[in-house]
């Protein structure tokens, strides 16, 4: 059954890239676009990631039956309790933010009745921006954690899980805590480790770097304002995180302090080994 | 002027690539592949990498002009001193090592009289092995380090530089101390970061890793023996760059420990500038 109307709140490359994936498989009449820059509305709505751009909140909600906030993780909350009034009853509301427990526990319980949220995350990005880099394929076979709590509506959370099966993903259920533990070691951490890395190279080396500092320093290009919000949202899950991580580091340095060879070799054995495995899962 | 004969020991990936780029461009009359595994030596041969497959030293350096040594680093030094007395005099020899102080330190002035050799590093390479990885333009525009000494015959100097310029790649001159500290940061420590990063990663949360972690541990698939031998030979300048590198992880958990969001946004900024200007090096 195709649904009504979707709205998509920012429209960089998540937001372009669910547009696009969802008008290509026509799951809805109408597919609207709400930012703040018109120059990045236009641009989507040129590349065919929205049928309609919009500055106006209310114009853009209005009869919407699905609203997808694709913002930085510090403004979802805060959007979507500003948002929900201007949506009429039965609307869904999900996010792409790329913490949960503090999104969700802002939102959920301080909707307007017959207004429903579910926290999502869909694990697929880049570290570039802006719907130019929006790719309609962007979500095909990559997971999506969806976190409903025990205040979550069932039915809201079939829809949203519905939307993200329909532009190919495969969905996960977690609490947000754990989407938030998982993700702190996933996917924050190594932000934290590129950056931290590229930050240690003197400007007289960036000659000699080859492959393997590019792809190891890869995701450090990521935009700023984001990451510094994704860390404060998530700092005790990545300071555990780090923790562990700065536990093993310091057993390398430990090993070649005492010239052990056997523990760096076990080291590096186990980190191949998970590597590997990494390359045989999808 | 086309030279006779080049012998390359050790047709793996960068091996059998050098084979490759030296005889797609004609610079020798006749390559020669040295190894111990006749399957290696046999599939560099059928891959066009080589035109002789040698298990034999005294034939395969018998005549040589150039020979380079395509070996794991804690082979060179004695593979260099055991091979130099079967090279007629006017024979110079090179390397593909990843470290180059021990090795030079090994070698130099240890040589039969007419026998010379120059530490060389191709920036080049992959967590892949085998010759059937191999690439005839591995080496374009790619850097290498020659590491002459004052040790050094100059001829000999110029005659390695000549080899790695005509196969595409770009000179760079430096001491092999100064190489050992340099590629400690540029090299090793990416690969020690990797694996550290690869070994915190639980079994039960790698189907929650996306291109992110993907990225940033991938050179942690690389061979185990390999990394090892490359961080023992260099071990006291990688300390000293994980021991940089761990003050910057160690700034970052302040900053988040203490909500300190101006701190975590300038580390933050600054990793991403030494990451953009990358992209902008060649």
């Amino acid at each position: 059954m195709q649904r009504r109307v979707l709205t998509i709140v920012g429209v960089g490359l998540i937001g372009g890239s669910l547009g696009l994936a969802a008008r290509r498989r026509g799951l809805f009449q109408r597919v609207r676009g709400l930012g703040r820059r018109l120059e990045s509305l236009a641009e989507a709505q040129s590349l065919g990631a929205i049928d309609e751009a919009h500055v106006d909140p209310a114009a853009a909600l209005r009869g919407a039956d699905c609203v997808v906030l694709c913002t930085p993780v510090d403004q979802i909350a805060e959007q979507a309790l500003r948002y929900a009034p201007l949506c009429g009853p039965g609307a869904v509301l999900t996010d792409a933010g790329s913490t949960k427990r503090q999104i969700v526990d802002a939102i959920e319980g301080r909707l307007p009745a017959g207004v429903r949220f579910v926290g999502s995350h869909p694990l697929a990005g880049s570290e570039k921006k802006g719907p130019v880099h929006a790719d309609a394929d962007l979500f095909r076979n990559r997971w999506v954690v969806l976190t409903p709590t025990a205040r979550t509506d069932a039915d809201a959370a079939d829809a949203v899980e519905s939307l993200w099966t329909d532009v190919g993903a495969r969905v996960r259920r977690m609490t947000p805590e754990d989407h938030d533990r998982a993700l702190a070691v996933t996917s924050h951490l190594p932000h934290l480790v590129a950056s931290a890395l590229a930050g240690v190279l003197p400007e007289s080396l960036r000659e000699l770097t080859a492959t393997g500092f590019r792809d190891t320093t890869r995701v450090a290009a990521g935009d700023v304002a984001l990451w510094t919000a994704i860390f404060e949202h998530n700092r005790s899950a990545l300071v555990d995180a780090v923790e562990r991580f700065q536990s093993r580091v310091e057993e390398f340095r430990q090993a070649l302090l005492q010239h052990d060879s056997d523990a760096a070799r076990r080291l590096l054995a186990e980190g191949k080994a998970t590597r590997d495995a990494l390359s045989k899962v999808t």
